[in-house]
């Protein structure tokens, strides 16, 4: 059976989610270098089909700094996904449950 | 509003598409290391939750050779997978389409 | 034979080089994100130790953008570093050479 | 000044370490695909040029396994790697030290 255009939308924002995770994390990160950590891959994310705006929290707060500097992961950064796609619009996010990053859909809107 | 199973279910399924994409576009790729690569990347995936079944075909064929190897990009691979979620089975596959490699929800099941 | 500290320097030069490439290669790209690439990036492997200055420069001109974005590889982007290590400093670039990115110590000073 | 025939071969040694780490960190690794892992990282990275052979070592006892797999860091492997460059036979090695994946240069032999 085909997917309903709701399906192919929550499938889109599933993709975004596993291309940000994969691409970014390993990157070093301190805080002198988290702001622009952020918005490149907020915006390059945003380059991707149907996704209208991404918004990527880093915790510098959290980075394990005995180095200097840390290597990205779930663990430290929020993010929430805005898909668009035919006529829904899905919000997901990334935080973290359990100490595991969870990417969920969080509400999924037909226009 | 929340999703439905089958769309969590194609969320999922994104999720390992952008993962497997991301992780691995760039790693260095010729004939002779095809068959291992197309191995740790089904592995790798077939970890993550609800994934029950990945299957990579590298084009050997179509590898650009002229300095010994290249980097594996979506240009070079067939993707399927198979997600299992509460009753769902989702089927999505990753195939070039008009030079672009195309992820996208083959059939989703309820059992 | 242990290293000497130019060739640890040379060693230094080329993890960062490495590092860079691997990370951010496959990351979605198009005039409209290639300066905060090129900053996060940057910022990024500065952080390492030992790497000074960092300077990239996306091709903009040069990218694919019949879909409105592409992937990034060394085809379109310059990159130059610079590694401090005991005495010595490493200049060292990424170019492109015969239609393949090319990373190269290009000189090695001892103060 | 240009590098020596030693300080380019230690320089693409520090390439292959960077590219390693920054390709494969990230990866959903467990006791299940460990080996698989341990073979395509090898077999990728001896496509590049110069590297006769690369050694990789997954601590599969030590892996994080609550969620059932973990996200593979430097932290979880010991690498070694023979470089070939000119005349020059360089051993490089990644090893945790305090704490700390530290890749380095083991011996460097001219024949």
């Amino acid at each position: 059976m085909d997917p309903t255009d709701r399906e192919t939308a929550c499938f889109e924002a599933g993709v975004k989610f596993g291309a940000l995770y994969h691409q970014f994390a390993g990157t070093p990160v301190s805080a002198k270098n988290a702001d622009s950590l952020e918005t490149a891959i907020e915006e390059s994310i945003e380059n991707q089909p149907g996704c209208s705006a991404v918004s990527v929290d880093i915790h510098t707060d959290k980075l394990e700094t005995t180095r200097g500097y840390t290597e990205l992961t779930g663990e430290y950064m929020d993010v929430t996904l805005r898909i668009e796609y035919a006529d829904c619009i899905v919000h997901a996010e990334m935080e973290m449950e359990d100490g595991y990053p969870l990417m969920r859909v969080v509400d999924i809107v037909e226009e």
